[in-house]
Order: structure tokens, then sequence, then C-alpha cells
């Protein structure tokens, strides 16, 4: 737990308008059992795994092409060099928190191979290169140069703060000079049709503090809406960002985009960038949500849709979910505001973690809601963005559970670990936190300053939570205010102190706001942060398509240690709708009462289709 | 009316597994008040104005260009050529019931565009002329070569029937022969990516009796699901064609594949591939047909969805529709059933006619069932496939009307009409059917042979209309079986006979199958063969997404000559849900009981989206 190159995902620790700090993944030591195999898998499987795809796809002999130590054609898509980026973020998350000599060497010869491709005034994109240098920078709106400098730029930062190192670093920096030259901030406009360099450069700003990089993403959003691109929705070019009040086109470039004026406003507190950002959010978090935090609803151009527009074959891009949690986290650091840990909270259980088999080996690209079995994951796609994403969200994930401010510690996530922060005054403090959520809400948390100190130590009560929740502090119980959404406690701290919520995890039953017509008198059941589903495979002799939650007394939550790597089902006597040979359409007649005593069971919908394909239904009529 | 040149749409006078006769469009001559106009402007506005497009858009200078007599690049898609074709097409049948001297002009001089373009081994394909010709017939998967001769095929044999001249029937003839020397039945395989060939050559050798067209369109029928194109389910080329049992993939492509089965079998009886066309109907039919007619539920790759799946924001494209009508159109012309005129007719209404601005001057593309205001028609496209398609639809509409059979005449939509159709003897009959459909069922239908004669007149009892309809002869009552789906009325006919039938036009209030959850406790108003939908445009103070069909008594029905080309609206007080700002997910609680007394009024759906925009929803929740 080392502070010589600390590592935070975000470093807001010296941003002039940020509520929140953030603490470094480092020092941050993830050990329940929910989360803990599942990054280690995310060492052990999925990132040498993807370091195997990067090669087989050519993304890697890519580089040594552009270097002139390679042959043959450019493989991939224009952006696959974003591949091997998010691959090298992914890997020195991990060599942060898990150091390892053969990732150490591995990463090196990656860094190697790309800092060979660079061209000596700093352009470094190896699909302009060999027979295409020609072509460079004729195309913002198509082809993604930005943009994979700002995955550069972010596996740069993550590789600088995981060891200290600057190899990358120093490439990403000639990258982005090249480009402050090119498209001069207030002379020159220039934007990329997929944004993400805007976070990164912000991201470079904190790293290296050259206020260049500062300004560069400033006018790069600035130029958005203004005729150098498309104008199109699609590329979020319709507007200037400033005017935006609705969030729509592709989810991921609207949500990388807005990551980015977050990043801006965290620095400069620029009240126009800030107030477009309260009401991008509102429309997004409002009307543009599906329940499990995935976002961008449309197959047609992977885009949000109009206002609760939110069928069951949602698209929902794991790239977007990750978005969404980019997004949330810095309103978060910037605000303080727990609405937003839930949505980090939320996207990350339900949106994301869908994104990949139990295994650890395949990804989803789309999560809908429903599907009728055909619907699965792969090993990799041709266009690649979402697998080393989640790798890389994983790979970071211990720098999201905590916050500090002035006044104390927040935690953010209750995800079982034991860390060491400091508090501002540089005294450290151990925590330990002992969960076994998300299947049970009882939550322990040891603080244990180096010496007793006055400082408050912060806790959310998720939005899940519900009023019931309890507090004890060293067994003595602390009053809540009923509808309170944190839990602060001031107090002198000092070694041994415990903490202990319990924070009810009753099944919900969720319905959507009544203009969600998708999902008219449906239901999604919930326990905990978990989004659950009906999967044919827990249901024999009945489709998961006729089953009604009518006549539900309680749900039994059981555990079960071997099913589906191991996770709480929620069962009940439900009831099923007749068998229906019926015409499609007819006239409306009150339909046939549901049979009873129907058997079924939810498992979490982050686990689904790992079984023998069948119907799914996140939303399930309720009568 | 002229039978020099017999004018039939799909002719299967001498199909021998035909269970009806086509009659010819020039002998039908719609006169009610509905499609008249409707026919009149896209005489006068529509055919005229895509002609204009074919111009500007550069799809006619193509065969310019291929013949040497234009400079420049190739304009538009590989497929425009298309474009022009169906022009020729519609244009023609346009011709066969009103000729027109100077229509006649210009389609000779668009024939002898093309004719110039061909080469003289028969190939034509402006999109491989000139800088492509090396490119000829390498890429079947994608190109869309048979596809555009197919509708050369289309054209040809409709400017054959309507005007008696084969100009263009000859090119057509030379490019057929071109691709069975190429694609040899029997030796070589071939398929093109995009079906539409194969119904194509059928009507060839319906028209020339030559046949090796309908040899050719078996073995191109059965080239399918054999390796020759790329085995997806998007080409329908996952399968052959003879075990498929599902309707699944791109569903234009899918559906004019099936209407060149059902071609074939008309010819041929093959009992393997009627088996198969009635598997698939039963599907498209009984799980993936919108309440509209229109199919292809999916936004990628405009796709047919899994069973049930029919989101509000269907795909619906107005080509598939079409699609949809020429395959139910060959089924009842092989089994005589009256459930494939249903689908013709609700269709041709509803999934067809909101293709076509009230202007008929701008198209649809996507014809989803629920839209917040932003989905607009076009003057144009760049895969421009529907709009002439549209046009050359209501160009042939006269030719499906009536079909015959040996017994005597059927009556198929009840378009007000005037008919000098023949018996199976030769007998001329004249017919005269009056009504106000779509927005009264009373039809009067005068029957006047030549001299009197014993023959059956049948009339179908849609599935519309329910139990109470009414039949009298000559004043007489006749007397029904309930639930007879038509009624066949045998007797010795003589001049001024006059049969009256009253179909019950209540108002409808339609809900689908269980099994389709996307519009769960939602249902659709209709009334006779129209869909209605809600417009905001009528909707004062309440939101249309609001409103709930809740205390309805009744629905009154008014004709308004004024709005939107004069069509008649159902208005009733209704509910709408209170207003709801709280959060897009929340616990399952009984609604609050929804606000009366709110006036709603619906307007047909294929009027949509002619005023101002705003919300419009088909589905409308019960409560």
């Amino acid at each position: 737990m080392a502070d010589k190159h600390p590592g935070p995902v975000v470093d807001t620790s010296a941003s002039r308008h940020a509520r929140l700090r953030p603490v470094s993944a480092p020092d941050v030591r993830i050990t329940d059992d929910f989360w803990a195999p599942r990054l280690r898998r995310n060492r052990e499987v999925t990132i040498p795994a993807q370091h195997a795809q990067c090669e087989s796809t050519g993304a890697l002999r890519n580089f040594a092409r552009a270097a002139g130590s390679a042959d043959g054609d450019f493989s991939g898509r224009y952006y696959s060099d974003s591949d091997v980026y998010k691959w090298i973020e992914a890997a020195s998350w991990s060599m942060a928190t898990h150091p390892s000599e053969e990732l150490a060497d591995r990463l090196d010869s990656v860094i190697e191979l790309v800092a060979g491709a660079q061209d000596p005034d700093g352009y470094l994109n190896t699909y302009f290169s060999v027979d295409r240098v020609h072509e460079r920078w004729t195309d913002l709106v198509v082809r993604h140069e930005m943009y994979c400098v700002g995955h550069l730029v972010a596996a740069a930062v993550a590789h600088a703060r995981a060891t200290g190192r600057s190899t990358l670093l120093d490439v990403a920096l000639r990258a982005c000079a090249h480009i402050a030259d090119r498209f001069t901030p207030g002379r020159v406009t220039g934007a990329c049709g997929h944004p993400g360099l805007e976070m990164a450069l912000v991201e470079l700003y904190r790293t290296t503090g050259d206020e260049r990089w500062l300004t560069l993403a400033t006018w790069q959003l600035d130029s958005r809406g203004r005729g150098v691109l498309d104008g199109s929705e699609y590329l979020v070019d319709h507007q200037p960002v400033r005017q935006q009040d609705r969030v729509t086109g592709h989810a991921v470039r609207a949500l990388y985009l807005y990551s980015g004026m977050a990043d801006v406003v965290l620095e400069t507190g620029d009240p126009e960038l800030r107030a477009a950002l309260e009401r991008l959010w509102a429309d997004l978090s409002g009307a543009k949500t599906a329940v499990t935090g995935g976002v961008g609803a449309r197959w047609d151009g992977e885009a949000f849709g109009d206002a609760y527009e939110l069928p069951d074959r949602s698209y929902n891009e794991t790239c977007a979910a990750i978005a969404h949690i980019f997004l949330a986290w810095r309103l978060l650091l910037l605000t303080g505001e727990p609405q937003y840990r839930d949505v980090v909270e939320t996207a990350l259980h339900n949106g994301v973690l869908p994104g990949l088999s139990l295994s650890g080996t395949e990804f989803f690209y789309q999560n809908p809601l429903a599907d009728a079995g055909r619907h699965r994951r792969a090993e990799w796609f041709s266009c690649a963005c979402c697998p080393p994403n989640i790798a890389r969200l994983l790979a970071s994930l211990p720098g999201y559970l905590y916050t500090t401010d002035d006044d104390g510690i927040q935690v953010q996530l209750y995800i079982g670990n034991q860390a060491e922060l400091r508090l501002a005054d540089g005294i450290p403090v151990r925590l330990d936190l002992a969960t076994e959520l998300p299947w049970r809400g009882e939550v322990r948390l040891t603080v244990d300053p180096a010496e007793p100190r006055e400082f408050t130590v912060t806790l959310p009560v998720p939005g899940w939570a519900g009023a019931d929740v309890t507090v004890r502090v060293n067994g003595d119980p602390v009053a809540l205010d009923t509808g309170r959404r944190r839990i602060a406690l001031r107090r002198t701290w000092s070694a041994g102190d415990t903490v202990e919520v319990t924070l009810p995890t009753e099944v919900r039953t969720l319905v959507g706001h009544p203009r969600v017509t998708a999902v008219h008198r449906r239901a999604a059941l919930a326990m905990g942060p978990l989004v659950y589903c009906l999967e044919q495979a827990d249901h024999h002799g009945t489709a998961v398509a006729d089953i009604r939650l009518t006549g539900v007394e309680r749900w039994t939550v059981a555990h079960e240690p071997e099913l589906l790597g191991g996770v709480c089902t929620l069962s009940a006597q439900a009831g099923a709708a007749p068998v229906d040979d019926g015409p499609l359409y007819r006239p409306y007649r009150e339909p046939a009462a549901p049979t009873s005593g129907v058997s079924v069971t939810a498992v979490p919908y982050f686990a689904w289709a790992n079984r023998t394909p069948g119907e799914m239904r996140v939303f399930v009529p309720l009568a």
C-alpha cells in the first residue's frame, strides 16, 4: 500500500470544485466473497485472454507494422488501437493492486510496441500508418483518431499511477501535444466523432498539472455543435454542449462526452457546463435509464430512445453502462449527492456485470431485458469495445469504494474490503468492511485510526434499502432520521471502533413510471443492489413468458452455492397465464385468471445466459 | 376494358394448382370516395414526383451512363436501377387503368434508356457498367444483381400486360437468359442475397409459357441454404427453404422469397414447398405480425423478431407490409382461404397506406406503433425501396379486388368499383360495388351478366365484421351460418340483381395474445378494416402518453370531411393517469386511479404524422 505514485481512478484530490476526493485504488483491497473472486478471475483469466485476443486479432501486430517491424495489412477496425490501450489500462490497475512480474513484463513489451509506432511528430494511430499516412485528420467525423488517443492517455495515466513509470505517459504527452498543435485552442476548432479524449485530457492535467490539457479538453467540448463535425445527434454534435438538455444520440459517445464535461466542471466550476449537466442528468435518470442501470435503449444508432422509451429488448450496451458509471462517479465527486453512488452501484451490478460470463471469457455487447434464448455472449467482437472496457473497470474497482473530504471518510460502495486511507491531516486510518452483500444486508465496518481522532465516517443508505436501516457504533444503536440517504457518524474514533449497519434486503417488486408503457402492469424483482430475472432453465412445464406475479405471498431467499457460481435465488408460488391458442389479436375480454401454484424462481440478472439457452425476462406481468 | 393483353397482377389463370384465378386490373375501375382519390393522387402526384426523383438522384442517368451517352460517376446505391424499374411498373399499371399519352411517352423514353444500357450478352445493371464491369457476379451476397433483374422483369411484365408491347419484355428476357446461362439449373447454383427474382421469373413463365423460367425460379429457391451465399438468417440462407419453419432474418427478403415459393407451388403443387409455406405462415400470422399487418419488428437487420416480439417501436418497413400482401395474395390464389384476404386488407389499410403522406409526396420507411413526434415522412431515401413500391402497389390495386373460379366470382376487397369480368364460360358480367367503407359497413353489389346465368357470387366476411352480418339479395334476407367467413350466393343471376351486405363496423378494442408482453394490458382501437391511433394534435391539456381506456361507455364515430383528407374519428370520455413526478422505478403499489372525463379522440393510423408533430400511440393502457 504505497503512495509513491498515488492511484485514484479519477484524481480530484486537487480539483477546486470537487466536493469529494478519491482514494487510491492500491490502498483498498477487496476481500469479500462476491467481488474478490471476480477480480481474481479478471486478473487471472480475463486480462490474459484479452491479451491473447489483441494478439490473434492483429491489434498488437498493427503497432509493430506501424513501427516497420511487421509486414502485412492493417487488421481490424480503425479504432482497434483502443483495444490495446484498454488492455493496458486494465493490466495497469491490476498491477496497482496485485503486482505481478509476469504481467509487468508483458505490459512493458506492449508499451514498447506502442511507443515504437509513434511518429517523431507525436502522431500515433496504427490505422493511419504505412499506406494511410495521407489520410490523417481528414475525417474527424468517422475515424476515431482523437478517441484512440483518449484511450492511450487513460492507459498512460493508469500505468503511471500504478507503476510510477512514465514510459507510456511520455508517449501520450507527445500524442496530445500533436493534437494541441493541430487543433489549437482559441484558433483551430477540432473534435472527434467519438468523444473520450476530453475526460482523458482532464486526467492528464490532473497528473501533470499542465493547464494546457484542461484548456484543450474545454476547447474540444466547445467545438461540438459548431459545424466541425456533421451536426448529427448521433455524434452529439446537434447543439453546443452548453445548450443541451436532452440525452440523445449514441449513448456511449454522449456519456463519455458528459463525463468530460463533468471533469472540466470539477476543475473550473464552469456554471454553464454544470447547469447543462444537471439538465442532462435529469433527463437521463428520470426517463432514459433501464432498471438495471443500462442505458441507450435503441438498437438503431446504439442510441438513447425518447423519454420513457425503455422496451424489453433495449440495447443497453455494456460500454454505455460503464460510461454511465463514469459520469455518475464524477457527479458524485462534484456534489457528494447519494443519488449518484446509487447509479454507480446499480449499473455496476446489473448493467456491467451481465456483460461478462461467469467464466470470465465471454462478453455481451447488448444487454436486453428479455430474450427468447438466442442472445448469447461471445469471446470477442469485430467492434471489441466492450470486453476490455469491462476488464479495466473491474481492475480499477477498488478505487470506487471510498471517498474522503476534509471531514472524514465516506463509504461509497458496500463491498467487503480492507483499506488504509488517510485523513485530511495525513493520519492513516485502517478500515475493514465485512459484508455478505449483495446477498445479505449486514455490514460491519472496523475503523482503526493510527491515533484517536475526531472525524466523520459516512455510510450511504442505498435507494434499495428503504426506511428500516439500523446502525450501531460499538454495539450502541444510533438514531437515524427517516428518509436519510446517508449516515454521518462524527465522533472521536479510536482503534477497533466498529460500526454495524443493517440494510434491509427484502425482495422488491419494482414497476416503472406510468409512462414506461413497455412495462405497463409488469414488474421486475430486485433484492439489495441486484435486479433479478426469470430464466427458462429454472422452470419446467411452465413457459417463462406465461408466468404472472399473482398470488405471491412471500419470496423465499435461498443461497445456492453451486448455482451460477453461488447466488441467492428468489422463489415463490405464483401464477401462469393459461395456454392460449387464440389469434394474435382479439377483442378485449378480461383475461382468464392465471393458474396458481406455479413454482417460480428468479436468479440475478447478472448471471443470465450462463446455462441452457431459453427464455429470459426481467419484467414479468403482475396479472 | 380490353382483354387483348390481359392484365392480372399475378396471373394464375393457367396455374394448375391455383384455387382462384385473378382478374385483369384494367377490367376494374375503383370508384369509391376513399381509394379512388388516392389512386388519382398516385397517378397525378406520386408517379410524376417519383419520376422526378429518379431524375434528380441520377438513377435514370445511370442508364444513359451505361449506354455511353452520359458521363460522370454512378449515382446512388448498387440497387438504384430497381427504383427505375418500380417506377416503370407503377406507371404501367397506371397506364393500364388510366391511359395517358403523356405518361406513355415518358414510359417509352425511360424504357429506351433502360434498353440502351443492356449489354449484347443480356447483362443489365448500371452499377456494374463502365468502371465495374469486372465486378459482375463477384458478390452475390451483397450486390443485388439478380434482385434488380427481378424488378426489371416485374416492370416488363406489367408493361406488357398494360400496353401489349414487348419493348421492355424483350430486355427482361435477355437479362434472364443471361442469368439462366450463368447459373444453369441443375448445374451451377446461384441465388441473390436479396430475393425477388424468383417470383418475377414465375410471372415471366406465366407470360411467355416458357418453362425455362419456372425451372430457373425453382433452382434459385433451392440454391438457398446450400452454401451459395453466406448462410445467414439475414439473407434467409440459414436453411434450405424446404426445411424452414420459422420466419426470421430480413423481413422483405424473407417475404419476397416466400412469395416466389408460393408462385412455384401455384404452378407445380410441390408438396414440400407448400408444407414449408404453411409452417412459415403459421409462425408469421401467429406470432410475428403487428396489429397493422406490418411485419419485421426489429430495427437491427430490418428483421423479424422472436415469437411475440412486437414492441411499440416496431420497424414495420413499408416494403415488408407490401411483401406481406404479395405473399398473402398468392396464398389466397392457392387456397381460396379467407384468412389471406384479411391480411391483404389489413396490411393495405394499415401497413402500407401510412407509408404515404396525404399529399402523396412523402413516405415512411418504418412504421412504428408509437412515437414521440420525431418520426416523420421524407420525400425520398438514399435506400429508396419503399416509395416506388407503394406507387406500384396502389397502381395495381384494381387487380386485387376480385378473383374468379369455375363456379363464379369472388369479391376479395370491399372497395367501391365498377368492373367487367368474365365467367369461366366467357360470359361477361358487369359488377358495380358501392360502399362507404372503410367508414361504414353497408355494401351494395349489382350483378349484371350479359345474359342470365347460374353462378356463385362469393363475398367475404372479414375477420373484423364479427357475427352480425346481414345479406339481402334483391331485398330478400339470406340466412347465414354464424362463424361463416364467406357468403357464397349461388343462383341464376340476371341483369340488375343486387346484393346488399351490412358488415358491422363497431369500434373494436383489440388486445394482443397474452405472450405479446410489450402491449400487456393495453389495447388498440379499430373500426372496420382500420386500426386507429391517438395523436397529440387532438389532445389539449392531456399528454397522449397518460391516456387510459378507463370508463369508456361508448365511442362516438364522427365523419370529419375536413380532417386529414376526410376521416371518421372515434371519440369518448376516458381516463388519464395522474401527473406523476415520482422516480423512474419504484416499488409496486396499486397505481392511483386514472382521472376521468378526459376527452379522447382517435384517428386512423394511416393518417398519422400529417399534422403538428407530437406523441402518437396505437396501443393505449386499459387502466
